[in-house]
């Protein structure tokens, strides 16, 4: 489960190879956060430098600093013509396949394609992304690129194949409430529809999140362990094991994509039905 | 579970009464879709018109043609010094303490307070709302008023405690890839950081959420059943059982918010843990 097999892609985009050093790769880092002295941007420069200390290239995409807009309209989709009846979907999938996607977007994509490994640095706001961050994912993630047709690959495979991805949260309550039985629910369960719902669809191999608790008036003795375990999780971006999503290939899904029975330990519920299990 | 108790609060909105006639109740649809001919445009359409024609009085946020804002950043809170650092929870806090919110933000607040329910009608964009309604939670549920410190009532009590709120949600895919087994999660589970981390956590009852599946290129005759399966949610906005979730006060939880051992049902995993188990 820790190797990654090099996928061919038509894209022509750069593949991991299996056994190849941890270094020399591409990393990029989208944060979202309005405060350039804020603890995530504090997160995101270390993490750059820590890359590019091993000899990773590093791109960040600054959100706020780059005034991401962040909602889906026609602008998106550069000669729509404004008396149409806007159909996101069909008009995503026509600009994209036509390359008149709005140059943000399209820039976000060729980074995303550049990529070996994606970071995704944000305050857990709401239990999910800030929407500027949301913005993002709604607009780069287009009809042909993010998603697809019935037989566009996906959950496992998909246009970013390959590649490596993690979340890298601030959150304001303590662990204890987002364990196991915690009342806001397991941290894994509240980014299930980001790291399974977005990340593994797409095709990336999703890393365990990395989180720092309490994150609301950090001491300095509290933000130098966090840099320190963080300073850990990047060492190992490209060798960790990562979260054993169940690929829709092989077999564990129906053609209406349910689970087939009896593919799971008994006694599994809810999103846990999607990993796969223990040997 | 069905009836709603009144709940004292300091800011004197309207309290829902047992037993009181379901007309002439205040409703607030808040819709977010670029395409004012969208399925999403027709449905909280029709949700306002029929409401309406029950007696209701309704308001609309349609953030699209609002121009609604999204990212939280300093303009929100007014007389923030641009020089100081942007603590967003403290900042935050401030301005809702004193008074100080911008004009959109103060606005929704109002509505909020003014509702009996509260409807969110959206496309579901990558399991989650799109970022212009993320906008809308992320600005709008500020310290002191969607959260605050820890002695701040949460999960089932709140700023919007005896309210009713419902998810309208239209989504691309076919129900079954969205049901117990279903490869996205189990539609509850996809919305419970909306649900359960947003709406019960504020106070606020929530219904069963209603789905129009299978929803790019809807045809005619679908489109009227999925009208017609709307009127009867909307019909029973106010007398429909909510989904019973576990309330924070009532000894479910222990001091660091973990559901205490033996409260489940053996075997029940994830997200339903935090429902209260059928006698």
């Amino acid at each position: 489960m820790n190797s990654i097999e090099p996928t061919p892609r038509a894209t022509g985009a750069p593949r991991l190879q299996e056994g190849a050093p941890a270094s020399g790769r591409n990393v990029l880092i989208v944060t979202a956060h309005p405060e350039p002295r804020s603890l995530n941007a504090s997160l995101a420069g270390f993490a750059a430098a820590e890359l590019r200390a091993a000899g990773h290239e590093v791109r960040v995409s600054d959100l706020y600093a780059m005034k991401w807009k962040a909602g889906v309209d026609a602008d998106d989709f550069s000669g729509h013509d404004p008396a149409e009846r806007l159909d996101v979907v069909a008009a995503s999938g026509r600009a994209t396949r036509e390359g008149r996607l709005a140059a943000d977007i399209a820039a976000e994509q060729e980074k995303l394609l550049w990529a070996d490994a994606v970071i995704l640095q944000f305050p857990l706001w709401w239990f999910s992304v800030p929407a500027v961050l949301k913005g993002w994912i709604d607009r780069v993630f287009t009809h042909g690129f993010g998603y697809g047709d019935k037989d566009m690959p996906r959950y496992g495979d998909g246009t970013l194949a390959g590649r490596r991805a993690m979340l890298s949260v601030t959150v304001g309550a303590r662990e204890d409430a987002f364990s196991d039985r915690g009342i806001h629910g397991a941290l894994n369960d509240v980014l299930f529809p980001l790291q399974h719902g977005l990340l593994y669809y797409t095709g990336m191999e999703v890393l365990q999140p990395f989180a720092v608790w309490h994150a609301i008036g950090l001491g300095d003795e509290e933000y130098r362990a966090a840099r320190q375990a963080y300073r850990e999780r990047l060492r190992t971006l490209f060798t960790a094991p990562p979260i054993p999503f169940r690929p829709l290939r092989g077999g564990d899904y129906t053609r209406s994509l349910r689970l087939r029975p009896g593919r799971e330990e008994p006694g599994t519920g809810g999103f846990a039905l999607h990993l796969r299990p223990a040997r």
